[in-house]
């Protein structure tokens, strides 16, 4: 799936962390109506502004952890004004209340938003017009900014401070103007840690911590401190189900030399995996004390933390009297470089996920025209393969299924109807991944569904050309992604068309779908891109009221050969599943991208055919013969 | 000229600004005997640093205004151990005392310190380790760094506090031990401020300074700090010639809303323009009393600067009192986007400039062979055929004329003998620019001597074929430059080769050669590439002990097309000379890159043969005849 977009410059994977992603498809805070009287809410949190003195309250759509899927308990902005958006953040005043949020969610949110109380600020398509550009704007000397600091990150404070830079403005940052008002809120949720065993994980959590100790003396660090629930998860080999999409447990980490305090809630911790933590030195403490207790733990000493994942009320605790030191986490740069163990499981899990595709695309080509068939029906249908894979755990994110204009979305979600009818003409994006205790999928797949038109042709062929030179990379040891963004653009580009988000975002293992910190994208994010690092390839075109074209494979990094100019890299594509072939324009390839799209097929033929029955087998079979 | 080489990750133009470029170049400072005693100066500052209870002393080779060349007053490094590299940074302490460069001046470095006292700190190939590493690694807790802070941005002295991170040290930022031990420094240069008239500059001073005002305005300025000479020069509409190769005069201005205090020797102005001044409220004060003057009239405002050209002691003066304002100076970006008379006049200089290059290359044709030639020989030729053309100021950075194993070093300056011969066979590497009141230029051609080898041909169309694609690249507006380096390097790198400095650097307009803000390098420079900006394109190859070669054209972005996905932006070639055919391997090029290269040359042929005699032209003819 693609990262999220951003308007002003096409940089999808700001600060090396996405958030939000997927259009409509948050579902409904139980026990909360959406529509019933925001209006009151938002008269109630007036009062509480002139009782705290505060001008402006800003509310962002994050929890404490800033990941991409975040509990109903911390979904204020859906509660307080019926928007469902995954991304967007809110300013109040006496005077006005607005939403600001991307592109994706501009038509959602002027309809959701209507006599709410809350206006939708639409910025300007190529400004940076947003809600910091508002406050700046508006608040006059003397005046205060409320937000509540535990779902504030640091880095999006800081960005907060500077736009507002040279004002005469104070900041609250330990104002919740809303615990007080929501009734009903739903609680903070509750699943079991399981094991991630050596067999999937590839080594023992002791090693890990004792790596992540080596590399933290490296960095003078006496403490690390852990915010990003999958660093806590990848480093002690364990995984829950507190959230949609990824298998993870809220959670905070402190690791010192000797021990490492796990802010978790207990119960959630069975015995077997609890006597470990014991043997280990993992000492486990209540979710709520993790600030308390990291202020009094790490005083004179030096911290490492993410400003990223790190909360203003987390960073408070430790910024008094510890020394810091600011950069990505130890696991966050460690979980990305996948191992060999992991290496091969992605390869088998790879086989699963594509065995899955091509039943599905073959059930879809068998049997559209003979029953009535919609976007839902689809995903659903793509679900039930996936679900007889082994060690399947669910969906990796919510699977887009776009049929016609719907695909010119990038992040469309049919949302909880049957979605669109699929026609007897159009194009279908199908959009989709798993969660597997062996790895996390995501794939892409654009067909036509009747006769294909020259343009869709043209657009196809552009994409696949940038999809397939992205993939023949070669590049020295060193390279950003930002460096090979271009290659899978060139060709759009030279037509003059592109496409408003990244090329490829790192993937986790049974983790994120989105997981930095690489990136392939315009956005200057300075990691390197490393042999063992799992990316996705995902050039793609909109043509808005038309359709959407996405072509999207998993690319693995490996090492390719060492000359007097050093070590040069390249690219394994791992996803399995054929490409459209009567969606292309042969005359727009050239020879070594007609070679590519020949090895790529009979490698999938030869990987998936034994997976298959007689009819699917014989299918693939046409579908993956060469393009001669 | 290629930018500034760094080792870890090939990143040439670091923050937006260069330093140091050309090596063995710096002169002698006058008056002043590198050789002489440098262990006594050494054991003196050991003295005063016990004195000052100061346990590491870091001297950098830079200047109050962080510009490319400094003035021998500035020029610590060469006085106190014999090292006259351009680039480098000392760290002394009791018992140790050592040099950091970067890896062109490696032998340079080995062989001038020795027996200096100083010892030469060579980094891993591909290691980050530097003298902050040193400080980080060796500093003990309660220790004291001392450094002046007139010569430290602030942005370094950041960079040094981030590396200390976590380390109980604490930081002098005034301490100059070296003035009260310098006996006979040279003085600051002196040179007389000239105008740039409107045919020249195309804009009256008048207008500059209220665009920039209009600018300081939108980002909440009272004030804006200018410390770097170019923004000055450019603003106020003079030049001078305090400075080898950038017409600059040492200066510094605080821009107000109803005055500019501009801080330079008075004497420097002469009385036309000083009273021109007097009417556009620009006041002239002590260069000397810059940070006391800043200090007492900003104080209760907000400031902008750039901590990359800001001084600490300069920043000192502002950050008490007001609110400071960190970004690129506003002239920074103003002057990056040439307007028309600019343009129009880089147009003219750039056939000048191809004018004196042919005719140059012209005469070495014919006289190679039949008198002894040598490096320096050939520089001094080309200078005179560059002195035959109007409105030439002087070289715009010392030539590097090379051959054979000295091609190989990017940075190569056959110093002050006559250089090497010029033999029979090989290979001539060309890179020189000229100032002229209509633009500044920076080309570089690479030419066999004798008949070429098959891999000296494969190597020079490897680069041919990396130059042609950034020139016709067309990309969308809003692209930074490292999104394009990629393009020029393709080539190479799928052969495992690859050149370790950027491919180009922002060219200024009769200012400095290499001037940001942009550059197209692996480097995370974050300014967009703009219509109207001005770039060198110059991938290359450097075989040790071998040869290097390096093509090197300008190149002008314009805007080519708008569409359904936005506005697209391509490059005009405007530097004119023939690129030699006989190097060039044509089975490797395709029919695009042929098309380009006969369309440039019969330009080049156009523009240039009204100025040649018939001899040169019929010569240039040869040159330029299309490849078939």
């Amino acid at each position: 799936m693609p990262a999220r977009i951003c308007d002003p410059c096409l940089i999808s994977m700001e600060n090396n962390r996405i958030k939000g992603t997927d259009c409509k498809s948050t579902p409904a805070v139980k026990g909360t109506d959406y529509k019933s009287a925001p209006a009151e809410r938002l008269a109630l949190i007036r009062e509480a502004l002139k009782l705290n003195k505060v001008d402006f309250y800003v509310i962002p759509s994050s929890d404490p952890h800033m990941g991409e899927y975040i509990p109903d308990y911390w979904k204020i902005i859906p509660w307080l004004t019926g928007f469902t958006g995954s991304a967007g953040t809110i300013v109040i005043t006496v005077t006005f209340a607005g939403l600001w949020t991307d592109s994706r969610y501009f038509i959602q949110a002027e309809k959701q938003l209507s006599g709410s109380g809350f206006e939708f600020v639409k910025p300007g398509a190529f400004q940076r017009n947003d809600y910091m550009d508002y406050i700046s704007e508006n608040a006059k000397p003397g005046e205060k900014i409320g937000l509540d600091g535990r779902i504030f990150s640091l880095a999006a404070f800081r960005k907060l401070e500077k736009r507002t830079e040279g004002k005469d403005i104070s900041f609250d940052t330990n104002c919740d103007l809303i615990s007080s008002i929501w009734t009903g809120r739903p609680p903070l949720p509750f699943s079991s840690a399981f094991d991630h065993p050596v067999s999937f994980s590839g080594k023992e959590r002791s090693a890990k911590i004792s790596e992540v100790r080596t590399k933290m003396k490296e960095q003078n660090a006496d403490y690390h401190l852990l915010a990003a629930n999958d660093d806590i998860m990848w480093l002690l080999n364990i995984r829950g189900n507190d959230l949609k999409y990824s298998p993870l447990l809220l959670s905070f980490a402190l690791i010192g030399m000797e021990q490492i305090l796990l802010f978790i809630d207990e119960a959630k911790i069975p015995p077997k995996l609890s006597s470990e933590f014991d043997r280990l030195g993992i000492v486990v403490l209540p979710y709520e004390e993790a600030s308390s207790i990291t202020s009094s733990v790490t005083q004179g000493h030096s911290v490492l933390y993410n400003p990223q994942t790190t909360s203003i009320e987390l960073f408070n605790s430790i910024s008094g009297n510890s020394k810091p030191i600011e950069d990505l986490t130890i696991p966050a740069r460690m979980k990305a470089i996948k191992n060999k163990t992991e290496i091969g499981n992605i390869e088998f899990t790879m086989i699963k996920d594509g065995v899955a595709l091509t039943k599905f695309f073959y059930w879809f080509d068998t049997n559209h025209g003979r029953e009535p068939l919609t976007e839902n029906s689809l995903s659903a249908k793509l679900f039930e393969f996936r679900v007889q894979q082994e060690d399947f755990l669910g969906t990796s994110f919510a699977t887009i299924s776009a049929f016609n204009e719907n695909s010119a979305l990038p992040h469309y979600n049919a949302g909880e109807g049957p979605g669109a009818e699929i026609g007897e003409r159009g194009i279908l994006l199908v959009d989709s991944g798993g969660q597997y205790m062996g790895g996390t999928t995501d794939i892409t797949r654009t067909i036509p569904v009747g006769i294909p038109s020259p343009q869709q042709k043209r657009d196809f062929t552009l994409i696949l050309k940038g999809h397939i030179n992205l993939a023949l990379a070669k590049f020295p040891d060193g390279t950003r992604g930002y460096q090979l963004d271009f290659i899978a653009r060139r060709a759009m580009w030279g037509s003059g068309m592109n496409y408003a988000h990244g090329t490829g975002h790192g993937v986790g293992y049974c983790l994120n779908v989105h997981e930095g910190p690489q990136s392939i994208s315009p956005a200057d994010n300075k990691t390197t891109i490393e042999a063992g690092m799992l990316t996705s390839n995902e050039p793609a075109i909109y043509r808005e009221g038309e359709y959407g074209i996405r072509i999207e494979n998993l690319i693995l990094c490996y090492e390719d050969e060492e000359t007097e100019f050093g070590k040069f890299l390249r690219f394994d594509t791992v996803s399995l599943c054929y490409i459209e072939k009567t969606l292309i324009d042969k005359s727009l390839l050239d020879q070594k991208e007609i070679e590519w799209l020949n090895s790529y097929h009979s490698e999938v033929y030869d990987k998936l055919s034994p997976h298959l029955t007689d009819e699917e087998r014989n299918w693939l079979k046409e579908k993956t013969d060469p393009l001669i």
